[in-house]
């Protein structure tokens, strides 16, 4: 098994930073703003990049600072694993730290998707911080999968 | 063990990312400005970053696409740990698979280098695009560890 990692800070409130993870227009505006369903413990919320996407099972939401999803539709590779997001202070910093665990080998596929989501903690960083973010399709593109 | 893995194409020949992972300049670029040592097989690379950084032990320099580093000196949990860069041609891209492997347990510290790793491949693609990076002390800050 293999895990994704990465730690952000932002300079907000920890409640800022959640509504930012826990609400459908939270996550529009820093990673796919065709995002649609409920964002509610055991409801499905649906992420749309063109074509291709991801269906995510709600399995935690706690104010006081963790989300945690279970991938229940989208590439091979991805079904059945998890990502959270596990929020405290620290100095001026709401610090996340981004867990996207239970991957069965470190494929290439792999290799471009921890680089995607260190560039969408960015865009979350920036829209928490200064309201504007760089969700999809206006993400910044990283190699030729995009 | 654990590994931080990142992917990102860089729209350009390998040769001329080759160099920017090869030589003193091109790291410099990129990584950070106080670069020194030799990049010679069996030579000690020092990257600072302020009063802090790392020495790397150069095992591999390969122009059909291949570097591969040691750490020597360093944070504890970089001791010993690799950093490996393998180039390949695809479409338009020259597309790199970044490793930096044998971390023995995945602590908070190692989540933050993840996504600065990430932070410094996009500098890297920026430079050898452009001929502007992002490297220490001008890097992206991404928390407050910076």
């Amino acid at each position: 098994m293999a895990d994704i990692l990465h730690r952000v800070g932002i300079k907000s409130s920890l409640d800022d930073t959640y509504k930012a993870l826990s609400t459908l227009d939270g996550l529009r505006a820093w990673w796919t703003t065709d995002t649609q369903g409920e964002s509610q413990i055991g409801k499905v919320i649906r992420f749309r990049f063109g074509s291709a996407g991801f269906d995510m099972k709600v399995l935690e939401l706690d104010p006081a600072g963790r989300v945690l999803w279970q991938v229940v539709e989208g590439p091979d590779e991805w079904i059945g694993t998890k990502i959270s997001f596990d929020l405290k202070k620290e100095d001026d910093f709401t610090i996340i730290l981004f867990r996207h665990t239970g991957w069965k080998e470190a494929v290439e596929f792999m290799h471009h998707c921890s680089t995607k989501w260190g560039v969408f903690m960015l865009s979350l960083k920036s829209f928490v911080e200064t309201g504007k973010g760089a969700p999809f399709p206006n993400d910044v593109k990283i190699d030729n999968w995009n």
